[in-house]
């Protein structure tokens, strides 16, 4: 069917006919047809929405991230039919059924949703069937393989190059914030690709934001690591690994976290930067991603091993993670924290210990530090401030301001403290609820909204102490997370077993 | 955050908000955010869509869709916020996690599925999750039911009343055009409701559209049904387990038919239309929705089992379903086969018996013919015009020409004809590809498009004889019909064994 186009800035792979068009075409909306633009030979298959009135018989509205492939103008005619059925629903089908997937198969999907030629039900039927019946190793090495090859990817001449990634689920892990900078300060060359926050108050990449830009391609992030030994960027600026961006967005709404599907993740984004040697966080709790020892240590294998295929030492640390690390959660108040840590304070022990335990794994790793002294190295370097130093080289080539110091960054004006309602010991920290009441109070978007944790858990505290101060930039998000925080309890304190005191949580 | 708001004409549950707003607001394109009509109280969640240019700052696109359950003007200021996560996504999560989902649990995604409150990829996961992990018989009863009560209801005071069912995967399967005027010629009465093709060349809905409406409300198919006995309507019109549809629309891009999700639609349909007996019919063969009678067995146990739990009779039929039924595909020619065998021809036989054996279980199981006698009272109802004198009551209920006859109903203009490349017996018919050729010939829109088999299986043919047409009513959906047609080989002939003829396919 031939058509006159209007073109419509809805940022979709879509079109809108007319109903009577689209019965025409013989489709229905969300269906696909194939456009053609005669004049220039270029085709795109597209999703179809339809309408009675906006859009006359006789015309397509063509949104613009159609026409990104097809560049008609207003009022040209372009060629409608029904499109062929991609080939890779037949291979997520084939998943669904329980099969093993070829590496052709695993690319043919995964090209096509960087290709953004699947719907979001198709991309999140993929994910569904992967999560339920699993990859095994050859699947996730081809799925990691096929993320790296549908990227862009970075070629150092100098090496090694090393490399970090936190699994995440415990809030308040701003360790990159220091163990980049360790590091790039011990010589060796680290450029950190990290994510935003999805369902956390803060990932890596909005932390560094506060203090830089942090959107660079490719290019530009291997040049600055050449320059100053280290940069921490957020990934999906760089066109690294784009289908993982894809897949996370879908992953979202059931808050999974495909197991096969974060380590070829991971690693895809690792291989693409070129990184020779890799420490991988594990942290493990009741409430993080992983709740077992045993089954951090399984995954760490699987790390190691998909490291392996694809040429790469990769370590793991298994750390603790049922409770926050250090005691802020949310941008400000964790750039803050660590900031504060690489100017010399002690505290929190936390951050510390976690960040040059890290740390002192890679420099391990990289023979920088004998065996047994890596962590020893790591703290040399931060308490000779050489760690501080590098990370104003690295805040000033990403474009901020290298003389900002801890004291300038402060929360959200707005605060609303939460006392201990008895005697007691802190018992439970809960990661989730924390992180929860930490977005409701605006975290990741407002940056000064957060958690300052005064109690941590063991610690005793007396009735009418502080426990944790919720920040908010605005009132109304102050009061939805005050109103949540009294159901979701993430601070409970209970008295001592001697004293018989009942059962209490932190909110009056 | 507070939006004036601008009426769009698209039918999805969607609104447009400028990528500042959005952002500001704190989603991203395909969230959920709740719009509130502060005016009237009313409230919706819907997920956004995000533009540069289209709506400006401070202005919301309100989808046509999303305005049915808000009502607001074009210009009033509503009040915009992230919406919460419904609680049905954690049900589907805890189905993709392999447990069961309770009655409560599957009620609450069966609602929101049919409120629109979820998006087609969270459907798409729930589908995907429950064809993975399969449903048990109790998750199974509880999805019938939830199908039934969030739909319209028949509440019929006489009884029986009879129902039928063919599963599927049978290309020209025009039974019900038969059984149901037999059943109904009975003195029984039989609302069948039916679907029009999603993956098929017609369904029972499209065929009998050629003859008449066939869009009704569930009062009127109740009111048809006492008066003439029988009616064959679209049960997308009626409002009768409308979750089935939105199920089924989002299993199309995957060819799926999750088991459970199948029987549970088909006997919601049954359940809601207030049968007693219900006959369901399995066609049984390689091309066929269930590839063997073993698997056919366990199915129909599955569907008599369902049957007691909602106390309806329910007996099933394993029929051939290698074939195709009759010679015919495609809403005219099939149109025109069924009604040349109520006027009194004996072909094609295939189409006769197993019309006559189906209404005959029906016959038996209400008591209207003892037991082993039902077929052979179908005929006689049959051969003595009973049945198509009360198909002519049924057409013209409906609003159709009940002096139709079938020879005014022609396939369309344009033809192609296939001959055997050599001499041979037909070995086989695809089912499969042979519904492919139909559709892409035209059929269902194209009511004249479709397939007439000269030769069916086993027949032996001379070469250059026809053994099956194509019809179409445009030129180039024939065309596309015969180039496919090379590729798919929906019909082979191969020579006898002894004549060592090597293996040739019909295509010249």
């Amino acid at each position: 069917m031939i058509l006159a186009a209007k073109l419509i800035d809805i940022q979709t792979r879509e079109v809108m006919l007319n109903i009577e068009d689209a019965r025409t075409v013989g489709v229905l909306a969300g269906d696909r047809v194939q456009i053609i633009n005669n004049v220039n030979g270029l085709s795109v298959a597209a999703f179809v929405d339809t309408t009675t009135t906006i859009i006359p018989r006789g015309t397509i509205g063509i949104y613009s991230r159609t026409n990104e492939r097809l560049s008609v103008e207003d009022g040209m005619e372009v060629e409608v039919r029904v499109a062929e059925r991609p080939a890779s629903l037949t291979h997520i089908k084939k998943k669904m059924d329980g099969e093993r997937l070829s590496k052709e198969e695993t690319y043919a999907v995964i090209e096509a949703i960087v290709a953004e030629d699947l719907s979001p039900a198709e991309i999140t039927a993929y994910i569904t069937a992967c999560y339920i019946n699993e990859m095994d190793m050859d699947e996730v090495e081809h799925l990691t393989r096929a993320m790296v090859d549908t990227g862009e990817k970075i070629d150092f001449h100098a090496h090694p190059i090393v490399d970090k990634h936190s699994i995440g689920g415990v809030p308040g892990n701003k360790i990159s914030l220091l163990v980049v900078p360790i590091i790039a300060a011990s010589g060796l060359k680290i450029p950190k690709t990290s994510s935003r926050a999805i369902t956390g108050a803060g990932g890596t990449a909005d932390l560094m934001e506060v203090l830089a830009p942090v959107e660079f391609s490719a290019t530009e992030v291997q040049q600055m690591t050449m320059k100053v030994g280290g940069v921490i960027v957020w990934g999906g600026a760089t066109n690294i690994a784009p289908a993982d961006d894809h897949i996370i967005i879908h992953e979202y709404p059931f808050r999974i976290d495909a197991r096969g599907q974060m380590i070829a993740s991971v690693m895809a984004k690792k291989y693409a930067v070129g990184a020779d040697l890799v420490v991988i966080d594990i942290p493990v709790g009741l409430h993080a991603k992983v709740p077992t020892v045993q089954e951090g240590r399984k995954l760490a294998r699987e790390f190691i091993d998909i490291g392996e295929r694809l040429n790469m030492r990769v370590e793991c640390a298994v750390t603790y993670g049922d409770s926050p690390v250090g005691r802020t959660i949310g941008p400000n108040l964790e750039v803050r924290e660590a900031l504060a840590i690489l100017e010399g304070k002690k505290e929190p022990g936390s951050l510390l210990q976690k960040s040059i335990a890290i740390a002192g794994i890679a420099l391990e790793m990289s023979g920088k530090a004998p065996i047994g002294r890596g962590s020893q190295m790591a703290g040399e370097i931060l308490a000779k401030g050489a760690a501080l130093a590098k990370f104003k080289d690295i805040i000033g080539i990403q474009g901020g301001d290298p003389d900002v110091k801890a004291e300038d960054i402060g929360p959200g004006s707005l605060e609303f403290v939460v006392n201990a309602p008895a005697n007691g010991y802190v018992i439970e920290l809960n990661n989730r609820s924390l992180i929860s009441l930490a977005r409701l109070a605006g975290a990741p978007n407002d940056r000064g909204a957060g958690i300052l944790l005064h109690a941590k858990k063991g610690s005793r505290v007396q009735k009418g102490e502080p426990i944790f101060t919720i920040y908010a930039e605005r009132g109304w998000r102050l009061q939805k997370a005050i109103e949540e925080g009294r159901r979701l309890m993430p601070v409970v304190v209970e008295g001592m077993l001697l004293d018989r005191v009942p059962h209490e949580v932190t909110w009056e």
